[in-house]
């Protein structure tokens, strides 16, 4: 990834925002910005970038990792060991280290959203000015550019791949954790041949039966699938932080006349919304063909949620395809289209698929196949 | 899991501190409050808690799941899809709807390290002043009672069955990912058929041979085992939302001498403090003993972690054993002791157990053996 492009861009942003210097605490923005992924987040990590350093502070089981993906000019390294001279036991004392060589007024660019309140007071109590740069950052992520598209596109590939093994075993019987560890296992076993040396992320749940299907996210959990059950299989997979999702609705045995209507609804929906969405239109506009297809069926009050959102490092990430969304898309972004219904008592109903806007409209990153014949197992 | 009695006890803390309301960030403090535990945390959740009331703010695509699982007097939803009254659109309206009902000058409880500086200014502008309790908090966990214990220990037994699994496993050949998987797909058909309707976590990692295992965390990768590896095998599992942890240092083929003598060297740290900790001694003579038998080898500058930290919501949480942690143990406080020792061109050494300190001592809710022949494959 072009690291140093980014940070460029970064340094644009705090320049024309008049910052001294930037601190980002958003897990996703240090690894966007450095390269750097931790394992675990439970110890603190902190960026610091003015227009001269790129420093990193983390705790020294993660100081190899850091040295040797990071992009970091310095690393500040705090222990949990006794440390001769003394300093450096928390990241605070090397946050407050690293601030006290910045004039008292300086501005510095924070996130608002990721920042906590201990860092905010620190930072306040030395007289610095805190200036909330999370949105720039944000729109920074919007676009794509080709080495993001390719793991996505990858991505995309063992994600539908694993779906498509999930469901070939889809039978009453097994529980939602057998079914989803047999898409597991295979993924698990193509990225272990195809990619030596990466880092996987997934994510899988498949809620099955009238009143789990209807929570849009619930962890798979030990319940049987049983005859005419309706479930809904959901899967992400990040090769190497870059993430794409796939999901199907689908039906144990024959579903009744009701769920056929309001799975055909949804698939309806969904195939608007990817047929529509490109560079040029605005994300509500994105929104609204998909939910329009509910309204005109008298089930908009079903459908609980957005119609889609942009997906990268993050499970979620901006831009929202949501009714208060005035942004027009652009060649590059990426995003999960998935509009969905929910009805107490017939099921829940919900397709998704991961749609990269290109210069000629869009390219669609997974595929299984949408319609009820093949989603009747 | 008795979220009343907790409930109960923060409120006993605002009237200590003269906290007339409280807002909770952290995920983890929320579970333990209201047992509502959400799959994804990427949509912002907020507690708020009073003398009268268990307010929660949550997307409306949680509002069943939390209003089937959650204590909340009210549930406050936002919605991603246009509402009649233009309302609650977002959390921070709900937030400033909420907030509006208490006095200026009144007393907020906060967690200083999870409530966002977005959320932090809003109160500070509201005229409120912000209480740092997350302290407190954190001391209600220290100490587990007997539903959570007995969670840990099915987790412990659990976790136990899934390391043993993959280890069985082990040859040359097979990547970090495909052993990872033999004791997932062992977990995954236990849980499903002893736990039904249950909620499970799980983490695992493998890094392996002389790059690898000296990083303390790192995910499992596509990296092939080889012939004379040296490799640390990690897991957690978590059901219904708490956990315990098993980790063994392991090897394909012979290790050769200093290999022999580091992974005695770890497997006596850990015994040592497995043997020393009990109710009444302090977190940082836990750290010690182990760390002394480093120190007596003329290898504590390889020691880069505490000796270990407490389980249970929480991957890592308080209390820590480190150097600097006078804290004197009680009954019914869970950890993982791990002492390890990480040496450049001889690899990682680390073995984990999750303990249970009781009144008679301690009691190890995990298992498999820690010897040198036991754990060459």
């Amino acid at each position: 990834m072009n690291t140093a492009k980014r940070i460029n861009q970064l340094r644009s942003i705090m320049s024309d925002q008049e910052v001294d210097f930037t601190i980002i605490n958003n897990f996703e923005n240090q690894f966007y910005f450095t390269g750097f992924k931790a394992i675990i987040y439970s110890r603190p990590i902190v960026l610091m970038v003015d227009n001269n350093n790129i420093n990193l502070i983390v705790p020294s089981l993660e100081e190899t990792h850091a040295s040797e993906t990071s992009n970091a000019d310095k690393l500040y390294v705090y222990h949990e060991t006794l440390v001769e001279d003394g300093n450096g036991a928390s990241h605070i004392e090397h946050l407050q280290s690293v601030i006290s060589k910045y004039p008292k007024n300086s501005k510095v660019g924070v996130e608002f959203s990721s920042m906590p309140v201990l860092i905010g007071n620190i930072l306040r109590d030395a007289g610095f000015e805190l200036v909330n740069i999370e949105k720039q950052i944000e729109e920074m992520r919007f676009i794509k550019d080709q080495d993001e598209i390719d793991l996505i596109t990858e991505s995309g590939r063992l994600v539908s791949s694993a779906l498509a093994k999930s469901l070939e075993n889809a039978k009453a019987g097994i529980t939602e954790m057998e079914f989803d560890q047999f898409g597991n296992k295979a993924l698990f076993t193509e990225v272990s041949q195809k990619h030596p040396n990466s880092m996987l992320d997934f994510f899988v749940m498949t809620p099955s039966g009238l009143e789990r299907s209807i929570l849009p996210h619930a962890f798979s959990n030990t319940r049987n699938f049983e005859t005419n059950d309706v479930a809904i299989h959901s899967r992400q997979v990040g090769l190497n932080g870059y993430r794409a999702e796939c999901e199907r609705t689908f039906f144990i045995g024959n579903p009744n006349e009701k769920q056929k209507d309001a799975f055909k609804l949804a698939q309806e929906a969904q195939l608007t919304a990817l047929d529509f969405i490109k560079a040029g239109v605005t994300a509500k506009e994105v929104n609204e063909v998909a939910r329009k297809v509910f309204k005109k069926a008298g089930m908009e009050q079903y459908s609980l949620h957005r119609t889609g959102h942009g997906i990268g490092i993050g499970l979620h990430e901006q831009p929202s395809l949501r009714y208060d969304n005035d942004l027009v898309l652009q060649e590059g972004m990426v995003f999960c289209v998935e509009p969905g219904i929910y009805i107490p008592g017939v099921g829940g109903f919900r397709h998704s698929d991961t749609v990269v806007l290109t210069k000629y409209g869009s390219h669609l990153v997974t595929e299984y196949p949408r319609d009820l014949d093949s989603l009747i197992f």
